[in-house]
């Protein structure tokens, strides 16, 4: 479901691509599954977005980026692959370039360390803290967005973070679920962090790939939606991380 | 995860059977797929149990009880299948005979209506009123059993059920992992409000099951584990719901 925020910033920024995207809803979420088991969903969902005739993936999934973008830029070739940890850690360094930085993410993505080494691969010394924050995926998931209890888990993630000496500039939001908490994340956090959603960079940074292999399409700006369970709650629910209506007949059931 | 509950009161109550417990950690949670996902899953999990050479199946899952229970009773059969819905409507309707009766549950298991229909097959003019508690997964997964967060969750879950009229004097623990928040939920419901958890019911319904088929065990107590991604997640996670170490050794992957 979070892959829609993703999307989301994709259309703002590449209105004339036609998207098609896969939402693995018979076995989400992928933040508590282990590397193996990611890996293994995540080529399934990419074989059968290759059937739609694709000519580019974005893996619009933190935890799925972190285990599983090796495995799927080599299984794919020569086809452009976008994971959504490179270009967010790329955004936290250029936000905070004095650090500390803090990653908010799954459960799976902390315990992988992806993106404490993408950021430290563009600066060596930077110290990074991380947090896993699951009840922030159920949270966006009920559609709680703000009041006592998204401010209650804000807190509570959030206060060893902030507890760091010297105290974190920077503030990955390394779940795509984690976007549609930003307001009260924001809050908690202060203004002297800076919020780092990975969605606008990767966006970004797949306008930059088309752009380079002479890929943009102007015209198009269509989406096409596929949900391996439940495609009716797929539309509802969608609605809240994609900002926009979702139109239940445009949603269609796969089986992996 | 939450089966554990269920397989806590079952050793307790037949201490000298022999268990296999399968956890499909790999697709959890089920409580927001849908009955067809559920079901496929529920067939599958009981396959791999079946290979070893079990002489009874526990359902222990509300969200599987409500959508597979006939199912998988046809498959199986002549294999006896005890489900957790219909002993939880019995002793919710043995614990407060004038009612109302309230469920919280999964969205699955509230929306499927199983306990609406298994309550009143046996009171046929009980008013019953039901609430999906998901964040309440969540929290319990994350061993968030007490403090501020459990709190207002049940609040919020809580309030438009206390708040019907007359108020409901039985509440059903409508969901596997809710045994954990017990003392949460019953704080919020008040003195007023019997809990009722199908656990202990459903393992004296085994019981009878056994006893009358002529089945029971005097001797064995040994318990094996099967999950479908990370075993020693499961084994770590586990202890909580069911109350004893798990050995991380006693947990063996498989593939569904």
């Amino acid at each position: 479901m979070g892959g829609l925020t993703v999307m989301r910033a994709l259309r703002a920024r590449l209105p004339g691509e036609d998207y098609v995207y896969l939402g693995d809803t018979a076995r989400l979420p992928y933040g508590t599954k282990s590397a193996e088991t990611v890996t293994r969903y995540a080529v399934q969902a990419s074989a059968a977005l290759m059937r739609h005739g694709i000519k580019l993936l974005v893996v619009a999934c933190n935890t799925a980026s972190a285990a599983a973008l090796p495995t799927l830029a080599e299984t794919l070739a020569p086809l452009p692959v976008v994971g959504v940890i490179a270009p967010g850690a790329a955004a936290a360094v250029a936000a905070a370039p004095d650090g500390p930085i803090a990653v908010i993410a799954t459960e799976g993505t902390v315990k992988g360390g992806a993106y404490v080494r993408a950021i430290q691969a563009i600066a060596p010394h930077m110290p990074v803290v991380q947090q896993a924050a699951p009840l922030f995926v159920a949270l966006a998931e009920e559609g709680l967005h703000d009041g006592p209890l998204p401010e209650l888990a804000a807190q509570r993630y959030l206060g060893p973070l902030l507890a760091t000496v010297p105290r974190p500039r920077g503030l990955v939001l390394g779940c795509t679920h984690f976007p549609v908490l930003k307001q009260v994340i924001a809050q908690v956090a202060g203004p002297e962090v800076t919020l780092i959603d990975s969605a606008e960079t990767t966006a970004a940074a797949v306008g930059d790939v088309l752009r380079k292999q002479n890929l943009l399409n102007g015209e198009g700006g269509t989406a096409r939606f596929l949900a391996t369970d439940a495609p009716g709650r797929f539309a509802h629910l969608g609605q809240i991380f994609l900002g926009e209506p979702i139109d239940p007949g445009s949603v269609t059931l796969v089986d992996l």
